[in-house]
């Protein structure tokens, strides 16, 4: 059954999780270009990842190919030792994701994200060509599904979207934006609008903030949905990182963004309200992006076993709640094998010469270059390095 | 060349990391009983796993034979679906460690650790025979040298220590106990001199406190040995999250322990002090425990590579010290590229309305539970059990 | 000089600080009623206090006359010996304010705050009555001018404009509310705007939130009266307790209020910046409210001493910035003799096991209640003990 | 009845709080020098704070004659308008306590503290002449007994508790050390050993730490004094700040001291918590130093009331344990009247951009002006200079 089938049904389709930020802790990514040519080097490490969001719980595995059109690959410096071609990295991302999904009853999504080409100010035709060509390569190798994600501007999303429904597949569209709204202002129920206008079935969504804060996003974009009287589906895909603290851009401003993460990182626990709480607001496709491991997307599926009448694979290694901890040899331990435990327990980051919140980046000094950079003709790497020369 | 011969020629090694933690979160180990029966049920993820380790730089790599021994897998509970041998996991783990080792330059180590025989008061026969059937498939599967880790108490390691002598091959021994000494009171000095006296050519401390604590241990492990005058190599695999706040027993005492602890998670930057610091302490045997993923492996190698003169493999997909940001488009998060920002970064949790210290439990309500269980007597089950109930 | 003398003429006026927090834990207030009896029963303990913000630098000394209504005196209970009449209490207060202020170059404000009536729904006549009983003291005793403060909702704040007005001296209007607005929904703005109509000449907040809220609070008034084309002094006499959790009823419903605060009180040098950014805004009339002690007091008139041209008798005992610092045996406290060091100290609470935000009571369980209160016609003690004993 | 006859009867002492601190915040002592020359300049805020002791359950007052040794006095710089002598500031704090003392049932002390004389390693007969001088006016005065404090060298303390013999007086001798013992290394066992040996008849810790590390000192003290067979009553008289971070020499080294310690102020439910823990040790001389504050006194009163039989007089404005908020008109603040709650609450600090540890000054870059200043020889003020800049 098809993803639309599988959401008509009243089915809730469990997403997975991120792939760059869990690869680039098991030594295959690069932090900061973040491309996917694992797929080519490494496709054992890619298959591996897959096969643990499965037995997570995923539904949908999504080919590895996020930053994978060609103008970003070109962009992408010194950490690959030779070019690999874009079409060879979206080629090996389709038969990973395809080959893994055979071992159990996925969907495998083909995925396009934001462009430099867009960021550099390139027109709809230069920027449509470059989801096009990746869109040439799903088609090719038959994916199940589309979905354009990671979009910081709704614009080149509805051109995204435009693109992929050549394809005549289901589409589905995420933003990473946060209640505020899209890089020019739109405010998320008008992004959401204008994305199902454009042919998007599923929208949402993903990355840049927490879950709190996605799921507020999301319940906006499906108040303005209700407001225009468009249908859709729901989806949301956040951080597994707690960002009550950022501004507008997201958790790329955090000061801790991306080597010091670790203290944010949310428990199996805060996942389970999570999912539960999309659930309560009609969001059926579940899922997570950058920070998400296995056992994140696990949490998803355990919390919402009652409604599905199952439970994933990967909870044969899983007491629910704590339940394992039932033998443990000390009793406190034991003490500790229950839902109320988990569930009221307010972690300690064992570092107390850290405060709890950080003020983001990119305000104050280097205020005058987020403004330019929120203008599409301020991002020439030029013109922000003297401006940032300026600044410092 | 050999583990003796490595180490006596001056050279640094680096250990691996954390293999029932990291397999627990990708979904093949069960939190609690923490058996490594996916030796035989998923091959292809420990395999995986030492691979990232291998790349990482790890020049060990461990059978993961982690509570392997015949009691403890007995005790697993229905967290297995078939029953498994004890001989069946601890064959495959060398398998797949010998294998992996084949594509790098690594050694194979066999590992046994702590055993229920010896905590339910079994005599010195008894729990040295658990030992020996373990030895036994190291010897026939001939891996490379051998380690007794995870041991709370000296009189059980020494008996390891003993058992695994018999092969000929070195011994490593490294306890799971802070500054304040083993179960029994001994301190580690003192723990040391047993150690090395039994036979073991390395020794130091693994699991249960954060790398500080583990420094100061095997500091202390270093005194005492010098006023014995006696010879070792020293050795520490430290947990990767911060535990300043826990007690004599380590972080499982601790209220987070096992489910709660993300925020405690050490940064990659963190584990580069530590692994200056061991350097400067005169440990050469330097690795991790519990918490350490792949890229905390790859921190150590790349601190210590002016020493060394080579980075590991997964360096190609990481810039020392973030350069690997500098060709953001932020140009604030291009100016996170250089020591100083990470060095002095202080990594905010998030979470504003959680504490930065735990009070760990087993103090308090369940403080005679805790005496009762460090005398050996009190560790029958049922004693236990009842003891709870009335505290509760 | 007047207030408006001052005022019009571009002079800082400095308010004082809290006095019922203060005399709280001086031990002469009642946390809870916090009436101020003290007037009668231990004048010489008031008398200090002005004394203290005198030399800190106050150019006003506010009457002792917070809740001393009538209505609000009789509803205090057991924590005063004898009764006490109105009067009696109201006349101490002017006759001590009074006593201190010719002690230096102050001026007397008569102080009204909001009263028992109008929260039990009495009408615009009954109220009204209520203020004139404390107005004739205040003109008997031939006050210099009038505050109208601690006002939740702007319709009883400017009936007690109304009544205050008749006396023909100049009157200050401050209300206890936050960016949100009153507690029927009125936004800052338009409160502004009814006061300056109904013929307040001075129009701010006071109370209930921190200085940066307070601030952002009087900048939406001072919006509102632009927008409206009308003129008046602003005015600021905030918390000394940061308070960046709370609600939208302020401080109140925060978990610590009113005796678990301490972590909360701001230092000198918050007030400093505080003092810097209300003149930065166009407030003249610059002062606190519970919390502020007289060196937070001092702490306005140093920042502000360069505008203002001297400084006030109490700095006599203080450095400026740390300042007396510099002649201390140890080395590394002088080193804390410099702005710099001060300015950028981000102060630890020495409390690891306590979280450094808290979610505001009154949510929640009690969400029924609070909805209620928020109608007038709910605040019958009768009501609201049946709606939380079935809440419980 | 003397502090001895009531000691030897098993009655509770109450001590008062903590002079420079709340006068400096009160705008009458200079932070750094600390001096008293406002018992001449300004009696009445002196006599105030006296009073509100009193009131709040004080059993005896302490002359205001901290640091009021003439070589002391001639150090203070130019915080004093015009020279006061020694003997002016010690007669007016013994004339101001007397008249005190007379409005209820209170003994006067009267107390000396270190000096510069011995820190600048004058000899005994120098150090002694000192003393004396300040002895000479508690005489002429008639005080009712005396007390050595804060002295951070038990040589020091035990010079000039054999002066104060020498009145024939009951002598009190406490230090402002820690656990770790004085400032050449003598443990507090062996300090209240030589203290009791010298004469005092009271001893134990005042200063520097907060209550829970002083009693963790007495307690070695009792300790000392019980394996010597030596008898004396104990006192304590802690900071009213939270200092689990500082290092051997207090509160000073902490980068809040002084103008930064607001977020570590403790709660008077804190304080009663100290007071109990301070009964159960044996502790009958209970009061408080830096930072106590009236309501922290009361709130030692309140606890011991069930044994003492009464509440002290500022007890008519303060419910015990919260009982005054029980009348409030909201109704989640009237249920926080009950002890329940505010023994548990952990309450935050509002600072979610702040740590809850600091690291102590004093160590690192200026560790040799730390270690050169625990020897005497190096307390010169030139040496110390040279030395500094060099750091720097």
């Amino acid at each position: 059954q098809g993803i639309l089938e599988r959401l008509d049904a009243g089915e809730i389709v469990i997403g997975d999780g991120g792939f760059v930020f869990a690869l680039e802790k098991r030594g295959y990514v690069t932090a900061g270009p973040w491309t996917p040519e694992a797929t080519v080097e490494h496709p054992e490490a890619v298959r591996q990842l897959h096969r643990e969001f499965l037995r997570a719980g995923s539904n949908v595995l999504q080919t590895f190919t996020f930053y994978a059109s060609e103008d970003k690959l070109e962009n992408r410096g010194n950490y690959v030792a030779e070019k690999i071609s874009g079409q060879k990295v979206n080629e090996a991302a389709c038969d990973i994701a395809k080959e893994v999904a055979n071992e159990g009853d996925a969907l495998v999504a083909g995925g396009v994200s934001q462009t430099p080409s867009y960021l550099s100010c390139k027109d709809e035709a230069a920027v449509k060509a470059v989801f096009r060509k990746q869109l040439d390569v799903f088609m090719k190798k038959n994916v199940d599904f589309l979905i354009a994600e990671y979009f910081e501007h709704v614009e080149e999303a509805v051109w995204a979207v435009d693109v992929l429904k050549e394809s005549g597949k289901p589409v589905a569209a995420t933003m990473c934006i946060g209640p505020e709204g899209d890089m020019h202002g739109v405010p998320p129920g008008q992004c959401a609008v204008q994305l199902v206008k454009a042919g998007a079935s599923i929208v949402g969504v993903n990355c840049h903030f927490d879950p709190n804060t996605c799921l507020e996003t999301v319940k906006l974009m499906k108040e303005g949905l209700q407001a225009a009287k468009l249908k859709a589906h729901l989806m949301s895909q956040p951080l597994a990182f707690h960002t009550p603290d950022c501004g507008k851009q997201g958790f790329i401003d955090l000061p801790e963004f991306p080597f010091g993460l670790e203290p944010r990182i949310v428990t199996r626990w805060d996942i389970q309200k999570y999912a539960r709480k999309a659930y309560d607001l009609g969001i059926r496709y579940i899922g997570g992006c950058c920070g998400f491991e296995p056992y994140h997307v696990r949490a998803i599926a355990e919390e919402l076993a009652p409604e599905r009448g199952f439970l994933p694979e990967a909870s044969d290694k899983h007491g629910s709640w704590g339940d394992s901890l039932s033998m443990h040899t000390k009793p406190w331990v034991r003490a500790r094998a229950r839902k109320e435990y988990w569930e009221n327990l307010k972690p300690a980051s064992g570092r107390p010469y850290c405060p709890s919140m950080s003020k983001p980046d990119g305000w104050g000094v280097t205020k005058g270059a987020r403004e330019l950079m929120q203008q599409k003709e301020a991002t020439s790497e030029q013109q922000l390095k003297e401006l940032f020369q300026k600044q410092k």
